[in-house]
């Protein structure tokens, strides 16, 4: 989408500006240090596909109030004017660390860290929050279904049950990231330029006379670039109605692309379709699958020997449904260098701002992270560092990361893990070994 | 939030321009009836409360191209020029009939209706499906977190974890018609005008020396419109600390509105709380509840006798998240005055523009529903039409329908059903009668 470079208008719970005003009446300038992390892995997540990195920076960089928004927080009668006067010209000027979009995240690693005059950061809370634990949901299921697909090619067809429209476009991106090959969703490929991929709906076939008709009118305007929707009927006799298609396109020079299956037995259907294509000498037809997919579906169809080369996802897919949401929190660390916590049952903080190191062994395998008060790592050998400066005093530190290396970095990262970790349902636990000073609980 | 008055840029499924462009090529003027619904029910919801009427009539009635987004199509290299001339001057010239935001919905029933050139209405179909499904689903889960909250107000704490900035906003609109008293999301109170509630976050009293220090400061900034969180380190500590400042406050002649109790055993706290501040005479101050909260825990709540006078819910209904998608669908019914249906396996679908009557009894209660081809309605004595005409010729019938028309029509109907169809675990499945003609099958 044209993402907007500003800040979204009041997107704020109201405790946030409340506690803000107390904060201004108090020592606005009061350092604090934020960091943003997930409490608890979903279920069946072994790991997270971390993105919204860059996304957050951009909101956090253009923290602002506009006149308009001013006017209305004016309008609800709560806040002193000269606190609105102190909103209207502050701007972030904190310093933030955080992973990358594409990095690999578990429960209990600081993604995020910001520090800086607790006002802003407090500001900070909900938008950040939101930004990064939807992506980051989005990213992983999808990431689950190209570990599924097992290198044949995805497309999101997602957008009609996204959580909205601006949802439906965060999925075209958290999928791209992934690994998926392209979107159904136009203003995404349009705009942002992912490869864009359609086929044709129930509708369509219906409202032509007959099947045949319907697939002649398709093929004869768009050539090879034709997808053929077999099923509105009955799917083998829509599979020999796309044969007949097929044949006359080859006397045009034109080559079927796809035939797609969207309902009934998705293994023996595309066994039927494939050798049916095989069989009339159109072995390049591909059969694309879709309905009710998700990445449990998948491999049990891949594990069958379905004749299926690629699929499209959408519900169940769009809105993580196995794990609509996640315990993503944002957690105040440190107070004028003092480490806070809070001990409330079952959700306890961790004081301290922090480093994550993750430890490879000589084959560059990952075999476990380390999470310690920053500056405290021991002297692993084979280690590095996630947590990068990206912004100093309110400024990027370098420009934002375009989406497509984060795509990369992805594929490469979780390339990186050995597969008990990757598992669909009950993976092992990766090690996140979390390290503590004396001085905690002062 | 600020609706656009304008079409949302090229937000289709790609097919849907394909398939136009097809059509466009044959007959662009072709009659077709298409009709919204949802196919089955989802878990334990015995109804469906309708949201997102308002909005796709207004999506439907602005459908247009605008030049950017011409060009942007020029771009893919898909499409005839001539067809995207055809697009630059489209209109939407078609008729809507629907039920209305606030409405009872059951499976089966189409929520909404359209006529008009077929080009014009496949090119809403990811559209529609996508406003109205949100906004129902969102709308559903309120509504029975309202019923489980027998009376007590329940507030939108859900920003954070909706999915996306537009969902939090649509949650705010959805949870608001259903019957919630209020949200602490900023921009939907300070745009729309809903309540604004808010409270404090456990970093703000970290950020002191002491959570007595916290709770004076915001004490003395906000007098009586004050709610204290007390569980940051021990809830009973807490709430002792609640009393200390609650009696000072008394001295400056404010009340302390509530305290907010956000983890541990509610049911206990909540009753150690309030005999604490009656035994301390402060009987005024509210618990307000809060921390992973849905229909499901706030019923058992109430059954247990918590001493809780308020409840905000935040994640789990921000998602619906045991029934984060439903199966919303967008069907042909009906081409140039043919019937169509599909016979795909487990997706059938069903055709002709239909009618919807709501029988009820001699006390107003309602009794069932009938779906019938339109005009077939048998003779019931007692029983109103659903569908109504919104949009005649591309045109508004009558102005948008405020939300808080929508909501007195929601509470309303949904006191009008009887409690079996309501219950959240296994409700009643509330009759629903389909009536077909002969013809059906030709």
């Amino acid at each position: 989408m044209n993402t907007p470079h500003h800040f979204p208008q009041l997107f704020f719970d109201l405790y946030q500006l409340t506690m803000c005003q107390s904060y201004w009446r108090g020592d606005p300038t009061k350092e604090a240090v934020f960091e943003l992390s997930f409490r608890t892995m979903p279920p069946n997540r072994g790991y997270l596909s971390l993105f919204g990195i860059e996304k957050s920076i951009e909101y956090a960089c253009n923290l602002s109030f506009d006149q308009s928004s001013l006017e209305k927080l004016a309008d609800l009668g709560k806040f002193d004017p000269k606190f609105l006067d102190y909103l209207a010209n502050m701007k972030f000027t904190g310093n933030i660390w955080s992973m990358n979009d594409g990095d690999i995240l578990f429960a209990g690693e600081p993604a995020m860290q910001l520090r800086g005059p607790i006002i802003q950061l407090q500001l900070l809370e909900t938008i950040l929050i939101n930004t990064i634990n939807l992506r980051t949901l989005l990213a992983t299921k999808s990431s689950r279904v190209v570990q599924a697909a097992a290198g044949k090619p995805v497309i999101d067809f997602g957008a009609r049950r996204a959580h909205g429209l601006e949802a439906a476009g965060t999925l075209s991106e958290a999928s791209f990231l992934a690994g998926f090959s392209g979107t159904a969703t136009v203003n995404s490929g349009a705009y942002v330029g992912f490869p864009l991929v359609g086929t044709m709906a129930h509708s369509y076939v219906l409202s032509f006379d007959s099947e045949l008709d319907a697939f002649r009118a398709y093929a004869s305007e768009f050539g090879s670039d034709c997808t053929l929707l077999v099923d509105t009927f009955d799917t083998m006799a829509g599979v020999n109605n796309a044969i007949t298609v097929a044949k006359e396109m080859e006397s045009r020079g034109d080559q079927l692309r796809a035939v797609r299956l969207d309902s009934g037995d998705l293994e023996k259907l595309s066994k039927f379709a494939k050798e049916a294509f095989v069989h009339a000498g159109l072995p390049y037809v591909n059969i694309v699958a879709s309905g009710g997919l998700d990445e449990y579906r998948i491999e049990e169809l891949e594990k069958s020997g379905a004749r299926i080369d690629g699929y499209g996802v959408g519900t169940r897919v769009s809105v993580s449904d196995d794990a609509p949401w996640a315990e993503s929190v944002y957690k105040l660390v440190e107070v004028e260098g003092r480490p806070v916590f809070k001990t409330s049952k079952d959700k306890e903080s961790s004081p301290y701002q922090k480093d994550v190191y993750r430890k490879f062994d000589d084959t560059g395998s990952y075999i476990g992270d380390v999470v310690s008060p920053i500056g405290t790592m021991p002297p692993y050998t084979e280690h590095k560092s996630l947590l990068e400066i990206k912004v100093a005093s309110g400024r990027r530190v370098e420009p934002q990361c375009p989406i497509e290396l984060s795509r990369s970095r992805h594929l490469s990262e979780i390339g990186m893990f050995p597969a008990r970790f990757k598992k669909l349902l009950n993976p092992d636990s990766y090690p996140v070994e979390t390290l503590y000073t004396d001085s905690v609980g002062d």
